[in-house]
């Protein structure tokens, strides 16, 4: 860390802040600029010494050196991270797609939509079962009744599925029935589940939320990965931004980004960014095109009956169409698409 | 809501819209414009209706007309809602204090701080046992421990407490200990905690998120509200915005708007909001001028050593200057201040 | 529009509004509800009329349903438009690429950058002469003589150029020089600039202001037309958000939602979204893959000796690895990318 | 300036960047910790060599200490400087109020409104007589003769005018009418302007652009104040957030962060940030209670016929209201409200 002295500290304020930096075990370093005194603080080690040491007489900020994430860093592990979920794989050389219903409506609606986004290419299924819902009066999904549509549907067509966990105390419920956990925008932040999901060994796909800074969301994995769960798989959705013709702003530099600041996979969800159907392919593509390891996306076959999110759900011949164009940008990029072969779960 | 068709709707597209708001209970009015067709859906009732008609074809948009909330509403209830916790009141005519440290750190220091800030005016205790931190390396709170401190604090001194519940698994834990329970911001839609304290009919302190608008805030409150609760005060303590010279932006606008909205008491937190205790005076009074019923600030009488936000803490001196002229302020607008006379547990 | 009156609006209030919507010559359509009523104003021509109903007792808010914007409206012209600028075309079948640095810094400097990246595919040459910059005592560009140093490279190369102007009162002199006006993201709602390049009739690039929103912008783009000149090419170039990663968040949904919204050409800037060289390629294969018209790109041989934006400008041999991607995305879109065929001024 | 070099620099890129330092005029001081490599670049003078230091090989990213502006810091002049506009005086102990409608729509419309705002306590009176609209089809306001109407007006009752300036190019002939130039939101990086308002000396009421920092505000004061004119007078207009009940959201922390940045007067706009009449009120006390040095406020008469912004204008009864209650809460914190006396243009 560096901590910027105030342009008239005293040199007592100075001395105090020395002490207290050696106290944290971290060197002093002291440089005396015309304006002000900069002390480096070497050998950091955790980020609420940023706080302790922003809080004394005389200092004016504190800057930070290290990202404040470790194991999910590039620094400490330079090689890219291949996360494996029963037979599909995040992070190596093919683009995985994963696709399915918003929520969960009933058997047949989702076995139905389960053949059609396999035969098209999906190497895993989505669905949601505890839906988060802005309103208490709107459909909070069918629970646990719906995690046994998806796994008997799953374990038909032998493709893994993924679906949201809302809380800590749900863990070992929801982990009989999925082969991944995914931690919801809403809950990136919730520290218990993150704890929870990291014991559980069980990889996790984590989506950024909206407001949070790609610096957060490593933050969010790292809780996971200091668990000892190492599979981790990241989900760029759209960030709030001033736009409102799209129902989120699908930052697709965080593709880079997270590449460059992190070994783990990252994927993008087109549908909550958009927000409305016209615009899915479009950004699926463009993800792709920046990097992106897979593709999560919604996928419906009579969206003006979907109980949670139609006009965001491609129809099922808008999804082939949109995966021809996925292996051919994958291609450009030299990387193919995960093909639908029959998987077991592991 | 108002059904927006797209100007080029087919007369098939408009008349399966109408056939779908009459299947959802809902009145269709049917008004042609010379570009476009715009339906009115009267009658609606549920939030989810929206998207239901967003998604069919040849719809543009859909405008809700109803507030997505209702038991918040001031339509609801025209009358301003006061909460009354352990003596303590907060949305009648006293504006009402509460302070304390950003973390129990230990019963001493928990009972120093306790006594200078009712000494000062204080009329509830405010802590932090489970501590939501960014990194999994920083100090998460003293637990089940640090309630049991400020418990036998406020007993001493007669005050009631609020503290943070992060997980509906732990409400009944904590609620053996507090007068209030205080969902953080990161929470505000954690919607199973919501109904969790809904259900208990204890006072809830509700923060607003850093990304929420009013809107959604208020929806949030109607979770606990919906489960019979009517006991919720909400709290604007600071949105992120572009702004880096304070942590959050205080909106102090919220104060007004909800008071327009909703019945319910809001309160302000300039600590969190501020990031640094040479604002945090200021923004507490303009919270007051708005019209706020309350402030909840931190104080810490050796910030430098604190294990959480110290350098947002008021020292109790600066406390104390503060609460002269918050009284002095709530006087102008005709409101007093809630003074720290000795209370019992109710 | 659509005119929202409070729950409680009194029957001399509606009547009040329904005169003054006629009085605005529109007509009133009246809706009567559970709750409230609804008035529904056919026939708006004016923006400032939702004002003017908003102003009025008991009106809660006005909804507007046409688009602000009519000349930029895809409703208003079905066909793409396509811009020709001296030989280069942007909106048509061809992915066109504007390329060079930053600023002109001195003729040598610019010739050769403008040589590499018409050899690496580019068919505009861009440079700055006059640059807005945040501080006063930064380099503000070398003016007129810039745009000489500028002219004569494309002459001799037979490209056209692009370059900024920032105010009304220089459109005559700089467009003595440039093929292309730039509007930059500062000037986007610099009303008399717009409408001063709207009466040349010269093709204008215009950038979106970093806090706008994609309609402010399309109404940014009506300024100009509404003057008669339909040649308006728009730039996303990046919008403000929380990440700090990137000095701006490229929104990729701004291309089709443009090509929903408008039939103007739409052309993406990933160098000022990026802020760092190493994600430019990333986010423009992500803008081509959404469907831009083009790239503007920044290129500079000696970065490190750049007078402005070093930093974020590409190398020209990462520039040609890029424009081969590039090719092979249009490719997959059904496009090309326009070649560096020898052009002449127009 | 602290160069943070990337962790596997090498000894060459460390010693390259070295090199450029001191090609900068700047020192170079080096402290090399466990994984990485600081360099302070001591003597900074431009913010420009930011850049120039972050386009090198293997530095990963360069933190300024300095702010980047100079004249307008606390730091340059710690006594608080006081605006003197023809008897108005922005930043001593009184608050300054300046009122009067959006647009001026003619002449009896402003007398009227001048003579209200007045005797309710205004010392200067506010107008737009060319008009910045988001919409090519809006009243653009009067022009010229909107400002001979302010001038005449004013004259009449002796207090001073402000008024809305657009280019550089209008300078000279707003300058024959008004006592004090404002620069609007949408204008604040407009150099241009800026250098030409500088240059004539008059007193400028500068407003913070809707998603420019507290930073950005005082480098555009910089501007005003670098061509010699220090009397420059910040306005806090709102700033754009998500929040959507408010038109902007008004920072009253801006207040206290510029008090503490720079030694520049600021006052409050709570129209603009407010957008409807019914939130003005308590944003203006907010604002005097942050401490603020003024309030500029919109009034109408006849709010329902205005050309502009009617639903933000308080009827002269809200706005005497309104500075009876700014005067007792200026009292709380020992200032008083400057009051109407007769005055002469100076």
């Amino acid at each position: 860390m560096i901590v910027i002295m105030q342009s008239g500290a005293s040199e007592g304020q100075i001395a105090h802040a020395i002490e207290r930096i050696e106290q944290l075990g971290l060197k002093a370093h002291v440089s005396r600029g015309e304006f002000r005194t900069i002390l480096g603080a070497i050998g950091e080690k955790r980020p609420a010494h940023q706080q302790i040491l922003e809080a004394l007489d005389g200092v004016e900020r504190v800057v930070p050196i290290m990202m404040p994430f470790k194991l999910a860093s590039r620094e400490f592990c330079a090689e890219d991270t291949v996360v494996e979920v029963a037979g599909a794989a995040f992070g190596g050389p093919a683009v995985a797609v994963v696709a399915g219903p918003c929520a969960v409506e009933d058997a047949d609606m989702f076995a139905r939509i389960a053949r059609a986004v396999t035969r098209g290419g999906a190497v895993m299924l989505r669905g949601g079962a505890f839906k988060p819902r802005t309103s208490p009066y709107d459909f909070q999904g069918l629970g646990e009744e719906g995690l046994k549509i998806m796994r008997s549907a799953a374990d038909e067509l032998g493709v893994p599925i993924v679906s949201e966990v809302l809380a800590a105390a749900d863990v070992e419920r929801v982990g009989r029935y999925v082969d991944m956990f995914q931690i919801g925008a809403r809950n990136m932040q919730n520290y218990q589940l993150l704890r929870e999901v990291g014991e559980t060994g069980r990889p996790v796909l984590l989506k950024r939320g909206y407001a949070a800074t790609i610096r957060e969301f490593l933050m969010s994995a790292e809780y996971v990965l200091s668990r000892g769960n190492r599979r981790v798989v990241l989900c760029e959705r759209g960030i709030k931004t001033f736009e409102t013709e799209t129902r989120f702003t699908l930052d697709v530099s965080a593709v880079p980004v997270v590449k460059r600041l992190s070994h783990l996979p990252i994927i993008v969800d087109p549908s909550h960014a958009a927000g409305s159907r016209g615009y899915v392919s479009a950004l699926a593509l463009a993800g792709v095109a920046a990097g992106a390891d897979g593709i999560i996306v919604e996928v419906h076959d009579r969206p003006a009956e979907a109980r949670c999110d139609g006009p965001q759900a491609l129809l099922p011949e808008a999804f082939e169409e949109m995966m021809s164009r996925i292996r051919a940008i994958a291609g450009v990029l030299g990387r193919d698409v995960a093909g639908p072969q029959a998987r077991r779960r592991s």
